[in-house]
């Protein structure tokens, strides 16, 4: 059987192969999307040399400390002055500096007296000081901002400055999801005899909406063969890049799933993991001319269905972009567990930063049985249980992914 | 003057009057918002004793490793049967287990002849297992999610299950927000002169979409106290909850905001917080009737106003919500940092996870300077640079923010 390790470079050989399109969106659209252009620079930043406070603007000289003030400029007010070693102009914050001039007293160190200033005794004079110059923060036409970057409200400044009323991201995949099982009914249904309702196709829809992709949503249909040949064959029919269904992997004689893809002419990659949950997981592929569909096949419980995406769809789509993974880290696991087999446990957590101690501690959020959702409603994070072991102690370390 | 802390209270006295309405939304709209309502199960999950394998479900006795095969059993298709200790169904995953029953033996560790099975022999049985068990994760009637809940997608399925196709969060607080500065001009113009494009407005738009509010944006206007006043009259004439202003308080000739404040009827609650970036932050309200509008006013300098939106207008909203802060870390100090001043300062700052020993490093991610849009561009979060201090070490543990 393959390993987590295995099976996910697998799957991420067959992502990588998917088209990076790109689109142009409004900037303030652009936030949580993945930049697909450099940001280059139309100006320098800042566009000439400024002021950084209000005080007065002078021409450096280490031993005169009294000016006669000769005007006053404000930022977005620029006027002709020229500054010389005892001549001074009043300046607000963001205003261009004049002819002349290179550094700037704050106004709470000058001692005004009519039109003339001296900076108080205890003030140290610095070449400089409080002076922003042109292109120190960005040169014309210089990348500010690199391709691959995922944005964020921190990243918009600068692209409005650099003139991106628009920005060319990467366009959002479609991804496709249906579910199966004989037992399922919608969720403003009440549920009677062995029915339940149908949950892995909203968190699978809300898990692709946090990703920033774009959900297709196939509903669900009854474990039949035919009826599954059928779905499968509806999703691939649309212009979804990537499917994703639920239930109908396992060994029950229901399952139906493989045979169907198989039938339709998938290409199967592999059946199986060495990780709970999830193990279930089959990944194949759907060839329609020279596009390649992947297709996830995620178990039917919900709690394999979720670890599954976050597992496979999430990290794969996030190599694929290139983004650096911010959600591994470690911690300090709060309870002992044990295990009795040689599977990798994927344990659905809650952590917390240990702020005194700059660390993070970890706990299981409950029962782990697959179908326990409310442990997955409580979870922040999975813990690693590696396939060797079959103990861990409280105070060991464990590798976590937060969710 | 007051200190960072001193401030944050005395903005949260004030954030913590607003009402928190609420309102419906889709399930799948909720993700991202707090939970207004305590989700309340209107079934037992799982609604039936069920089993958790493909397999057989067998009445547990310890001395019986034989059975004879009665039925089968799949998920949606219940029918009844009578389990006695020497029968068993064959059972898929999900399905309700039959009357008698208590126990599931995986298929993989049986030995299936016609219509007999046997238990592999180094298959040790113990009762109850693979059976998940009526309620056993969430009683009907109980409390499943929490009111004041962060939805995430790892929420979706059991609020599913509990039969929410909407839940009841709390309402986006209208923030408005504009922008003033005779320098500014719009992003999509090429800025000449002294001119420079207006990005506050744009990462303001950003952070308020982000903390999942509805932004209501009243443009940029030049430093003139009539248009000032005539912008505050317009913004408080619609119905927002917030205002957030940017530019015009520092201590320049042309820092017309707190004046401008005043005119209008304004109560000012303070100026200046012994910080840096963003000491000249001015903070007022103003009362309509009953209602009390909280005014955040930031200065024009690009990262004075984002900090001070992510120390006070942020965390204020987090403490209102109560939601519990994740954004708040210690880390190591990967280089000695100096300053000359008592201030708090916030440092803008790149950290990552060193995996092997479990703590995150940081270090600042560039100049200082209030323009430095670059600098705020590379960051994830802010340290913490204490005020009695001048030095910091390579290697100090300081306190982090999450951006």
């Amino acid at each position: 059987m393959l390993t987590y390790k295995q099976a996910l470079d697998k799957v991420f050989d067959q992502i990588s192969l998917l088209p990076k399109l790109e689109e142009q969106v409004n900037l303030l659209d652009s936030v949580g999307r993945v930049l697909a252009e450099d940001v280059i620079s139309d100006v320098n930043l800042p566009p000439f040399d400024n002021s950084s406070m209000d005080g007065y603007v002078i021409k450096y000289n280490p031993d005169i400390r009294a000016w006669n003030v000769i005007g006053e400029l404000s930022a977005g007010n620029y006027q002709e002055f020229e500054v010389d070693y005892n001549k001074t102009v009043s300046i607000m914050t963001g205003a261009k500096l004049p002819k002349g001039a290179d550094t700037v007293i704050p106004v709470e160190n000058c001692i005004i007296s009519g039109n003339k200033i001296t900076v108080s005794e205890n003030y140290a004079l610095k070449r400089g000081k409080n002076a922003r110059l042109l292109g120190e923060d960005i040169k014309n036409n210089s990348v500010a901002i690199s391709r691959g970057t995922l944005i964020k409200s921190s990243n918009i400044s600068l692209a409005a400055a650099c003139g991106k009323s628009f920005l060319s991201v990467f366009a959002k995949l479609k991804i496709g999801v249906f579910a199966t099982g004989d037992e399922l009914v919608s969720i403003d249904t009440v549920p009677v005899n062995d029915q339940i309702r149908s949950s892995n196709l909203s968190t699978l829809t809300a898990m692709v909406n946090e990703m920033n992709m774009e959900p297709v949503v196939f509903g669900f249909i009854k474990d039949k063969l035919e009826l599954i040949e059928s779905k499968i064959s509806q999703a691939l029919s649309t212009d979804i890049d990537i499917l994703i269904t639920s239930g109908g992997v396992s060994v029950g004689k229901f399952d139906f799933m493989q045979e169907a893809l198989i039938n339709m002419g998938a290409d199967i990659l592999f059946w199986k993991v060495n990780i709970k949950p999830g193990k279930p997981f089959l990944f194949s592929t759907f060839k329609i001319g020279s596009k390649i569909i992947p297709i996830f096949s995620l178990p039917g419980n919900p709690l394999s269905c979720f670890v599954n995406f976050q597992l496979f769809v999430k990290q794969a789509l996030l190599m694929h972009y290139g983004i650096k993974s911010t959600n591994h880290f470690t911690a300090k696991l709060k309870s002992s567990a044990q295990k009795g087999d040689n599977k990798l446990h994927f344990t659905m957590a809650e952590s917390s930063f240990d702020i005194e101690h700059g660390y993070f501690e970890v706990d299981s959020a409950g029962s782990q049985s697959s179908g326990s959702m409310s442990t997955m409603s409580k979870s922040d994070c999975m813990y690693l249980f590696p396939e060797e072991l079959t103990m861990l102690s409280k105070g060991d370390w464990v590798e976590c992914i937060r969710i």
